[in-house]
């Protein structure tokens, strides 16, 4: 398989941590995340979002969206539950990411930590640092008491909502309040096969 | 079934849809998508997100997001593909829509129609209107030569992206150049048991 990549991006992250868990080789090109000139020459009729990841299978096909590539990449394992409400809350916790996670976290972590540009976005920045506390309040919530977002085991719910949650602070926020949060990033961290980062 | 509903939301209009398909029976319970200071009280402990759709099951569980919800009520019928990698494009459209279609035409729609704030809103909505385009860009070039999203039928990720792009126009966006979409958004709305979103 073939992974476009880029190095920084959690997105990209989740399907490098599937593909080491499953044990399925790679190769990697690199995308870059700040000059995006060359999208459509890279990844056009690859992925209608000229966004990365997009993964190429062997089959020559390609799939984007990085919850849809550990979706395929992991049903049928150990890393996707078999009970019909259980798949659904996986999807759920995935769909949340997306919409209330990575839209917050990610972006206000690009902006500081990758362009360099917290004092030229402080205003908008603050709506970021809102909207991410209130989705890290919604995990925070859901955590206490519980070791994994569905069920009793690692999934790739819990691929998915990490990506960016454990790099919030490259972010400016402040993860010190969630302590739920944190002990289920080193829970994670912690686990046999696990890739960090900038790995 | 209780569904949690807006009858104005595109999200809630995906549930309504797959249930009147499917035959399904619910009951629904209006919550207002302007005043949100009762979102706690309603839908606190039911969803983390504290968003409607949020679906009570006849076992009292309840579960949100509505590409999540529409996967769970269909996978096993004619409307999720059984295809491995079908199935997971149709995921990858529905991340799609939350990712890229949602928070533009959507909001701006909001804005637009339900607000009534395209004045005030006026700069803001430049970009979710710049946003919006280059998603209905992506389908767009998509759809051209193809009847449905994925594989050669409809399916819940056509569901899912029809949701706010049929009514984009309130939001501001024209329609016009998009031959091909709307083909498609007329194909959906012929269909045997298609609701409107007013019903």
């Amino acid at each position: 398989m073939k992974l476009y990549n880029s190095q920084s991006s959690g997105n990209c992250w989740k399907v490098r941590q599937m593909l080491a868990l499953l044990g399925i080789p790679y190769e990697k090109v690199e995308v870059d995340v700040i000059d995006r000139s060359n999208r459509k020459e890279v990844l056009g009729g690859k992925n209608p979002a000229l966004r990365v990841p997009t993964l190429e299978l062997d089959n020559g096909e390609h799939l984007g969206e990085s919850n849809a590539i550990l979706w395929y990449l992991a049903d049928g394992t150990e890393y996707v539950p078999t009970e019909p409400l259980d798949r659904a809350r996986v999807l759920q916790w995935m769909f949340f990411e997306q919409y209330e996670v990575e839209p917050n976290v990610a972006v206000a972590r690009f902006w500081v930590a990758i362009l360099g540009q917290r004092e030229e976005r402080a205003a908008e920045l603050e709506g970021k640092w809102q909207g991410g506390v209130k989705a890290l309040d919604a995990i925070e919530g859901h955590l206490a008491g519980r070791d994994w977002l569905v069920g009793d085991s690692f999934s790739i719910a819990d691929i998915s909502v990490y990506a960016y949650t454990h790099v919030a602070e490259e972010g400016g926020f402040d993860l010190g309040p969630f302590a739920a949060t944190r002990a289920w990033i080193d829970r994670i961290a912690a686990r046999p096969g696990y890739v960090p980062m900038e790995a």
